[in-house]
C-alpha cells in the first residue's frame, strides 16, 4: 500500500507566532525544513507526499497541486476526487517518523484521526476519502470525529506524541530540540537554539 | 505478569500553577481525580499501583508507602530493593489508558520511557529497577536516557500522546476536556469548566 500523503503547505510567512524569536526569512526556512522532516517520514512509512499549496511552490521531488482556496476548501476540492485511502498530514510536525505514521495507515478502522495540542487535527487516514469532508481550525478533532459518526463511519484514535506535536509557539520549540533527528532541529541548531535545563523547567535559547 | 506501579503522589497543596483558576481544596480533590484516573488505567493494564506519599495519606484500595525523602530521594531508595519489573508514573495523567500502559510493560526492551511535555519523563518501566537509578526536574528526559546508556541497559521511548500529556498548566486543562474520559474530567466539568471553542485557539472557560 503506497496511500498519498496530502500535506498543505504555506510557504510565504508561514509560523507567524515564532516571530519574536525568528525573523521572516528564518522562519520561511525553518518551514521549509519541517516540511522537509514530515516529506521524508511519509516517504519511508511508503506513502507518496503531495503538497496542497496556495501559492506556486517549486518542489524537485515531490507533487504539488496548487489551489487558490483555503485550507478546507482545497481539501474538500480533492477530496471526492480520490480514491482509494488517503493520508492528510500537516506540514509542522517534525517528531513524525514512519512507526508513527505506519500506526496511523495500519488502522483497522475506515478514519484514523491524530489529534493535536488544544483540539486540532494533525493527521487524519481515510479509506474512502470521498464519505468524509474536513473541517480545520478551533476544536477540530471533536468536529471531525462527528463528521464521520455522522458519516456512518468507523475511527481510530491514534495515540503518538511525535505526531501530537505541532510546532506553533516559541515553547513548541524545546520539543524539536529534544525529540527531533532531522532537518529542522539542525536548522535550529544552526541559528544558535539550544534548551536551557536548569533543575525548574526547560526553556530555549539563543546565542547570537 | 503484573508489575507494582510506583504512583509518587503529593497530597497537601498540589499543582500549584493552577492556582489561578482553582481554589486550594479544588486543586486537592482535583489531583486526588487525577490519581483515581491514574489508578483505574494501571490496574485496567494489570499493574499493582504503589503510592510513594511524602505525607501521610489514606488510601483504602492501594498500598501507600510513606517517606521524608523528595521525589528522587524516595525512588531511589526503593529501586534498589525492588525485585522484578517495575513501572513509575506520574499522578498527573489523567488520559493514561490501559492500552498506552501495555505499549510501555511490553517493551522488549530492558528500560522504556515515555517523555513528558517540555522535556520531562512521565513514565519509566525498568525490568531490573536495581540497575537503575532516577533524576527527575529539568530536562530528566534526557538525563534518564543517558543514565540507562551508562547503566549499559537497552531503551525504549514509547510514542504516546495520552502519557505525555501531564497536566500542570491552566492550557493543559483544554487537553483533559477533550480526551479524558474518567474522575478528573467529571470534576471539572462539575465546577463549570468547558471548552470554549471558536474558529482559532481552543481555550477553557469557568461559568460560576
Amino acid at each position: 500500500m503506497c496511500p498519498p500523503a496530502l500535506i498543505p503547505y504555506k510557504p510565504k510567512n508561514p509560523k507567524t507566532r515564532l516571530s519574536s524569536l525568528l525573523s521572516d526569512e528564518e522562519r520561511e526556512r525553518f518551514a521549509a525544513a519541517m516540511l522537509d522532516d514530515v516529506k521524508a517520514a511519509v516517504k519511508d512509512a511508503m506513502c507518496s507526499p503531495v503538497l496542497v499549496c496556495t501559492e506556486l511552490f517549486d518542489s524537485e521531488d515531490v507533487q504539488v497541486t496548487i489551489t487558490d482556496a483555503d485550507l478546507n476548501g482545497s481539501l474538500n476540492a480533492i477530496l471526492p476526487q480520490s480514491v482509494g485511502p488517503t493520508l492528510i498530514i500537516m506540514a509542522d510536525l517534525p517528531l513524525a517518523d514512519a512507526a508513527s505514521i505506519r500506526r496511523v495507515i495500519q488502522t483497522d478502522k475506515d478514519v484514523a484521526l491524530v489529534p493535536g495540542r488544544g483540539g486540532g487535527t494533525n493527521v487524519i487516514f481515510l479509506k474512502d476519502p470521498a464519505k468524509f469532508h474536513v473541517d480545520y481550525y478551533g476544536a477540530s478533532f471533536l468536529k471531525h470525529k462527528k463528521i464521520a459518526e455522522e458519516a456512518g463511519v468507523s475511527v481510530d484514535v491514534i495515540d503518538s506524541f511525535r505526531l501530537h506535536t505541532d510546532i506553533d509557539e516559541p515553547w513548541d520549540l524545546v520539543e524539536l530540540l529534544i525529540h527531533g533527528t532531522g532537518k529542522s532541529r539542525a536548522y535550529l541548531e544552526e541559528l544558535g537554539f539550544s534548551i536551557s535545563a536548569d533543575q525548574g523547567r526547560v526553556g530555549v535559547g539563543r546565542k547570537r
